[in-house]
C-alpha cells in the first residue's frame, strides 16, 4: 500500500488537461493498491481515481480490463466507468507507465461484514457474471488450480515445511484437487479476487467493486466460492459465520440462479479457491525474510479454511 | 509518507459518531505526513482530513497545535480548523493513539512555484504572522539555530566528513551565524516549515496551509527567511529564481512591512534557516544506511542555499 511514483501538481494538471474533466482542484496520493499507485483527484465536474500501472500487471492486458469495467459500468453494475481522454483512449501514458481516470464512488470496505452486507455482494456479483456473458474479448484465468498447485510442487515439500510441519501433505492434496476438478459448469467473466477490500458499501449497500485485474474467464460458481471464502470467516480462518455464508449464497441466488452442478461442486471449488491463496501467500512468505519490513500473510489462514471446506463444505453449501 | 495504522471501516463509524459531521460516506488512507497517518474521510456533511499521530509529535502540545489551528482560521487564514467532538475536545484516543478530525481544504501543491504563487504565499504567511500575535499559548522554537548548530557539533568533523568533504567546515560556520545570530525583532508564532508540500493552491491562489507541527514563538523575518529557501531554489539549491524570490517578498510586505531591521537581517537569517534543514538532513543522511529503502534527502542541497545567501544575500533581499 503506497504511492510509488511522484506525480506534481503541474504534471497531474497537464494530464487532466487531456481529459474532459475541468480543472485540477485538489489531488491527494492514496494508500491503496499493491502494484499501483493511485490518486483521489478532484477537479472542478466531479472525482476521479487516477490509477498509474507500476508493475505486475501487464500492460497489453489493460484494454481487456478497462474495457470490461466500461461494459459493466453500461449494464448497471457497481463498478467505476473508465474515464476516455478527448481522443477516446482508455489510458494514457506518463514517464512511460500507463495511467488510466476512472470514475469514483463512494463507499467504505467492511472489516467484519453483516449478513445483509454479503447478501448484497452475493446478489452484486451475480449481476457481474450476468452482464459480463456478452463481453467479447477472452481472458485466460491463470490462477486457475492446476497453475496454483504447481506453484506447491515448484517449492517443494522440504521448503514448504519451513512454513508449517502440516504444510507438506497440501502438495497431495491439491494435485487430488486438480484432478477431480469441475468442468462444464456455466461460465462468464469472473472478478477473481472480491475480498470485502474490493468493495466499497454505503451501509448494507453495494456502492462498487473495484481491483479487476485477476478478472478472467471461468466458472461463474468458482468465483462464487472465492468470494465465500473471502467474506465468510474471521481473519485466521478459524471461525466460519454461517450466517454470513447463508446470506452471501443467497443474495446471489436471487438474481442468478445457481443449477445443481454448480451448487453441489461449491465444496471441492470453495477449496481450489484457498489453494490459490495458500499458494500465493506461501510464495510470498518463502520469498520474503523472517526480518524484512514487509507483514506477510499467514499462508496457515486459508488453510484452516481449506480444511473447513473439506470437512463441513457439504453442509455450509447445502 | 504512509499510512501507518489499519483503521477499519467500523472503527472509524464509531469514531465519527462522536462528532457532529454526520454518516461516515467514504474514506481513502491518503500518503501525506512523515509521523502521522491522514485518512482523507467524505461523510454526509462533509469532507475531512483524520490525523492519527503515530510519533515524534509530543501529545502534551497537541493542544497548542490544533489550538492554533482554531484560532488562525477563526482569524480568517487559509488554514483548515479543529472540528471538535460532541464534548468540544479538539482530539480523541483510539488504539491509545491521538487523532483529530480536521477540515479538508482543497489545492494541491505547486512542485515549481511560479512568482504570483510566491506572491500569495508570502502575504498568506504575513496574515498567519499577524493573525497570530493574539494567541496566548506559548512554544519555544526547538529549531532555533543555537540548537541545530549542535546537531552537527555532536556528529563532529569526522562523521560530516562522510557526507562530503566540505561538510566539517560547517561546524565553524554554524558557530559564527549563533554567535552573529539577531536578537529582538519583532516575533510571533511562525509556521517554521512552510515548503510547497505544506501550502495548498487552487491557481495562484492559497486555499490552505497545513502541518503547523514545528510551528513556536520565534522572529517572524526567520519565517519568511525559510519560506524563502523553501520556495526560491530548483530542489538541489543550485538555481536561485529571483523573480520567485522577489514576490515572496512582496506579497509578505504588501500585508504586514517589513522593517528596516528585519530587511537587514535578512540573508544572515535565510543562513540560519539552511543550516537547520542541514543539520537534520545531516542527521537522517548519517541516521540512514546507504542501502536502506529509504530515500535520503542530499544535505548539500541547503548547503549550497546557504551559500547563495552568504554570497549573495544582500543582493537578493536588497
Amino acid at each position: 500500500m503506497a504511492v510509488y511514483t511522484h506525480l506534481g501538481a503541474e504534471d497531474l494538471a497537464r494530464l487532466l488537461a487531456e481529459y474532459h474533466v475541468g480543472e485540477l482542484v485538489s489531488a491527494k496520493g492514496i494508500a491503496e493498491g499493491v502494484s499501483n499507485s493511485n490518486w483521489l483527484i478532484e477537479t472542478t465536474t466531479g472525482r476521479f481515481i487516477l490509477t498509474m500501472y507500476e508493475r505486475r500487471i501487464d500492460i497489453r492486458q489493460l484494454p481487456f480490463f478497462l474495457g470490461l469495467l466500461d461494459h459493466l459500468a453500461a449494464h448497471g453494475c457497481a463498478v467505476p466507468a473508465t474515464i476516455h481522454d478527448r481522443s477516446g483512449a482508455a489510458f494514457r501514458e506518463i514517464d512511460g507507465k500507463s495511467v488510466a481516470l476512472i470514475e469514483f464512488l463512494p463507499g467504505v470496505s467492511p472489516t467484519r461484514p453483516t449478513p445483509a452486507q454479503a447478501r448484497s455482494v452475493g446478489a452484486a456479483l451475480a449481476r457481474v457474471h450476468v452482464a459480463a456473458q456478452d463481453f467479447a474479448p477472452e481472458r485466460e484465468n491463470d490462477l486457475a488450480p492446476r497453475h496454483t498447485a504447481a506453484i506447491l510442487e515448484r517449492w517443494g515439500e522440504q521448503a514448504l515445511a519451513d512454513i508449517d510441519p502440516r504444510f507438506p501433505s497440501l502438495i497431495g492434496r491439491a494435485r487430488e484437487l486438480v484432478s477431480n476438478w469441475p468442468t462444464g459448469l456455466p461460465r462468464s467473466i469472473i472478478h477473481s479476487d472480491l475480498f470485502p477490500d474490493n468493495v466499497l458499501m454505503v451501509g448494507s449497500k453495494v456502492s462498487g467493486m473495484i481491483d479487476f485485474y485477476f478478472a478472467a474467464h471461468d466458472m461463474m460458481a468458482y468465483d462464487l466460492a472465492v468470494t465465500h471464502a473471502a467474506w465468510c470467516f474471521d481473519q485466521s480462518g478459524e471461525k466460519y459465520d454461517a450466517s454470513v455464508g447463508n446470506a452471501l449464497i443467497e443474495g446471489y441466488d436471487s438474481i442468478r440462479p445457481l443449477d445443481r452442478q454448480e451448487r453441489d461442486a461449491l465444496p471441492l471449488l470453495a477449496q481450489g479457491a484457498c489453494l490459490r491463496f495458500v499458494a500465493s501467500r506461501a510464495e510470498d512468505w518463502l520469498d520474503t525474510p523472517a526480518g524484512a519490513q514487509v507483514l506477510r500473510k499467514d499462508p496457515m489462514d486459508f488453510v484452516r479454511r481449506w480444511n473447513f471446506y473439506a470437512d463441513q463444505g457439504a453442509t455450509a453449501f447445502a
